[in-house]
């Protein structure tokens, strides 16, 4: 599992508490007295999957380094309205300020999570494997990607520089599958896989023939895809793309793909509700 | 209508584009020559309200500013794949890096924005309006407020510091709701108004009585909050919060409130499919 | 009162004190032992309001976290010659690493704090309240208002986004009060309050009849003061403004308005003498 | 005359409008229409010294590039109510955006330019300098010390690594004036001079032997610093410092000394007022 | 070719000259009047690759966008002292503010691209590819890998993100080479290949097996990869690494590997000697 | 000796960080348990001098504070194969993910101070002392010049801002090197020595005419620096420069300088071969 480390995680919450922030917080800094103490349970109001748990630390650790967490769940569990994620307690202002930043977190994280279980679920009993995409929030890439982890999926490319993936306009402005292809071979940093994004059979075997470690079949149907997988017969890794539905997910595995990918877990993804429940000092 | 200013909106972009590139983006430099030239429009693949249209020319100049960028759709236009949004032409590479990012923003603010305007049509014919929340993804906070204004909504305060919201963990410190709004009245930016959250009406009272500005009927039903409103009788503004579905609008507005609130807008808003379509050079 | 928090503080004596650095500190690295220990007094070498006193914990430990810090005083004591108002001890290189930064914060502060207060002190026995305003040194605004704060005074608003200010440009460009208020009326978050900048008894009217939360007088005369707070008879809050002078304040508070507002407390306020005593080893 | 650099003076000017926008300008987004024009004028609203002019282009330039800025004024100038200093035209909304904050540098920088202007003065006719000091706002120093300058006193050093002063603590924890001034002598970046800081001739006496470049006379009587430059006798510059006032500078200049240094021509600076007129469109 | 772009570099510039002038350039600012031109050519005084000239425009135009800047050579050039690389020429002051940062990244530059000519030379005729390492200066590396990249050389994986590489340690920690390369193979991103680092020929075996892409031979000797390359037949990319001397590269280039990595050619390089010359006005 | 102080040197940390990590480390993540536990030491694989020994905790620290650093070498100590440096111990991952950062701070200092301290033999019995130059690795100069002091040599000034070097196209624009100084002396920060370069010796007299208080003979002969030091005859520093060589020092060392200059010492230094040992488990 692909950690987050707190070096890295840092800067999105100190951001974030900034922008929640602005110039402080009125309502707790003028009601709750400065030494007020409280205890509050992080709890799901729903079914999720939990993802992200530890920026629950790294919030309320932020915002006070005296404040104790306790994380009663991790990642990947299964959570509900029945047992709590986790329990801080100690200043009640400073539980007050990191509230919303944490709860903005967590909600975001665990909803993608646990639709990327569902889809994953679709796929149990077979070889196949679910890969996200670079379709992320501006900013919180690696947050997101952590959680369709989580939930059971495999990440694709974080970014750019991480993988190469020859599109429609890479191969016309290179002239041609074979031409973009022998180029990347010559001058790649050779610890990165060439994938190549194909419409057609002809394609597909264009890609093989020019040396591409990875072949897409973009919005291919249930046929061509297999046609594809058995043309290729294991000389490339294969994805399907496109047009990905829940519903559709296990006639895609059928094909023979090793790996179908999809933008949905993350941007049709709502939120889980969670909610910080305080107990009565 | 809130501007977003290029002074506020440039680092957001600028750490999107650092994100996406990593230490850079290998397939278009080795498959595209350095003067390539191209063209290609912005698209919507589905109807949407049209949001963050102004990123388009932010994030493409970040990139190049030698693209020329065509804005042909203005924010709050209903969109569709019939007409394209922008046009985008120049260097090939350029275009290419900044795609994803330019996407990635709009897909979420595109999604927000309808989704907001589908809640607004509920309320068409009355006088209610619809306010945002602090649910917000963590760092974009004001692009997501400002594409639920642009979906017809009306903005909740942005931060802790632009209002002040007395909740129950608030009025148990203080030691009730007058000791709350009694000690803000002396001491708070007097620019800034109080609102305080009721469940019941015995507590819509001793709000109105502390002096509350906004009261925020929690949770309730809709005799609840009929009775609550005829007894403030226009003393305070009236906000109704919690359980706000699509479907229960109607009834909540009848009620006689000035707003309905709801995270929804935001945290179940799915991505609009968006895509940059190339020209055939 | 407000809090000025670690994390809003944090980055402000992280830039004094590279200002202060510069490639580093040359002085005390050759004359100064690496080992050498030391103890010293913050003492005021004047009257004045303490005010700042966080920061003489947070410039200190930044720059050693090692340093032992023991606070003698609390923002608004009287502070004077007779009591120091905190103890520091550790390193004798680390405590005059951080002794002019030190020295700096808090002698702006205390000398805001201390002007304000007596401003306040000429409105005791009235129900009138100083406000500040945003005339305030670049960069430093949550210091110098809480500075105002701990003097006595109740900050107006902090920027642009917590509360509207319509001035005379905003309402020829909008055609008039009305026009101007009707607008923000119907757009504005709901938390904010509308205050309209007036010239005359005319003027207070369009407002009030607008609608507007607050209703500034601006460099109007005693009378014309007087005559506008019979004319409003509370149905809006009343600031005076302009040619606010220490010897007039009585005057003014007698007119019927609710606040008085005042750059002076900020922009004429000398700094407070302070200084660093080191006590022989 | 020392140069503001933009690449210096663009990240406070970054900060500043920052921290006066916070979520963004409501007045004047919902008051003024986006393709809005005005036309405004800087005016100094009594006599000062023009400092800072500079930054008048770069905030309203950072704002918006398209605004014409024509500066009337330079550093140095005697400004007074009968002469802009500046004109802005263009945006209006982009304008009113700048306003604060141009106006904040401004009043900040004149009012030190001018209150160092009139000690300069007191000093005409001798061959006496006035030096500045460290005690300046954190954050801004080179602002304060560009003011100063323009003002006509003279930059003593900017931060820690640019000059040497050996001061009490410095010279208890080497063991002696001797001993410190020896190390400087051994490692010190030959580029820096050495200032040592005495009380009394006995110790002027033991920096002129130990090799210091720069003695500081502080807090002597008129007497003792006679005494102590016809001692030292041009064999190292000479700064008298503490307890410097108006009304001593001509006493002390006769002394012999080369330099007085006063923090009070930064710490007990008044703003200057200035204002943005508008002009009617 | 990777490009560097504007946006990877520009921090670095920026720091750079934040470094470079700290408080500002006394000696131009008072030497140099404000209006001065000068016209000056980047000459280098001795043979070298030529590198990072991209910087050259970046770094004079981020000092003074009105700066011209003519670029005489290209990257991968013979450069020497016969002809120039560039000419720069407006105002003299920003001409002399940026001359010791261009040339402080020039010089880096060109003297790594100019030692790894000298290697690639070694290996001409045959098919083996030089590889960098991620041996770099800290903060740099993007520079100093466009240098490799532009001396000849072909880029490893610029970071830990980009590319797997199985070191001893890993695979203690994993329990073997296969366990190792068998969890990776189930989660890794797909689109990233596996490198196992080996000592032996047994070491070799296990790799292949386990499905290594590269197999890194680690200090063997030359019969020793012979026999490894001869027993890998094609199965992986195998690269030679350890003990790389330029005497030595023919010898291994022979044993069949693919490639030969060398941290070298970046930490062994001295700069190439470069200088600004100023035309007599 | 100067203290490379945390807040100075952490931000060159953090980047570093960043940049060998990019999205995160694959290799560690999925090959090392979360729990493990490692011990290493740091071992010099030839002989050094020891340089940024303070950077080993603070860049494993920075990592992870749970790790335990202990120090067997201190800056300046001669290194070798038989003595480790450091040892870390802790989580295994921890120390893998900080490895590399911490190798290439150590391997670029450990081979500057080894360099610095050739040179600096050279000199020894002579009272000539070595100087650095600006001509260091851009954004890293506070490490390079921390080297070169610990390698024996002593720091010329840092940046432009804290001293004065007054170089042929300064004295062309002031019009003579007599009217440059002069302006100088009236300006300057009275802390900062103002150091000319000459070129024979009729600018040496002009120099020392002028009141310069370092001259630099640039690039002259043996017999020209004799004769100028004997013509200053102590009236000022006295700094050669220019093609100074290992073999030629102790001659220009006898010519009465007082120091030499060269930049050699940081652009000609090859890293020195430093290496991570992991104790087997």
């Amino acid at each position: 599992m692909h950690d987050l480390h707190t070096l890295q995680v840092e800067p999105l919450i100190r951001r974030a508490l900034e922008e929640d922030w602005g110039y402080g917080d009125w309502t707790t800094d003028l009601c709750v007295p400065k030494d007020g103490k409280a205890s509050a349970q992080l709890v799901a109001k729903e079914a999720l999957i939990v993802s992200g748990i530890e920026l629950v630390s790294q919030v309320f650790h932020l915002v006070d380094p005296s404040l104790q967490v306790d994380l009663q769940a991790k990642n990947g569990d299964q959570g509900g309205p029945s047992k709590p994620l986790a329990t801080i307690s100690g200043s009640a202002r400073s539980i007050l300020k990191g509230e919303r930043v944490c709860l903005n977190f967590l909600g975001r994280m665990c909803g993608i999570a646990s639709l990327a279980r569902e889809y994953v679920r679709e796929l149990e009993g077979t070889k196949v494997q679910l890969l996200d995409t670079r379709k992320t929030t501006p900013g919180l890439r690696i947050l997101e990607k952590s959680a369709t982890m989580v939930g059971g999926a495999r990440n694709h490319r974080f970014g750019l520089c991480d993988g190469v993936m020859v599109k429609e306009n890479h191969i016309r402005a290179a002239g041609g599958i074979s031409a973009a292809v022998s180029g990347l071979l010559d001058s790649l940093p050779p610890t990165l896989k060439i994938e190549v994004e194909t419409t057609c059979l002809a394609e597909v075997k264009e890609a093989i023939q020019a040396g591409a470690d990875i072949v897409m079949l973009d919005n291919m149907s249930i046929e061509e895809m297999t046609e594809a997988c058995q043309w290729i017969g294991g000389r490339a890794l294969v994805e399907a793309s496109g047009n990905i539905r829940l519903d559709r997910l296990k006639a895609v595995a059928a094909t023979g793909v090793d790996f179908v990918s999809t933008s949905s877990i993350i941007t049709q993804a709502r939120w889980s509700d969670l909610s910080l429940l305080f107990e009565q000092g």
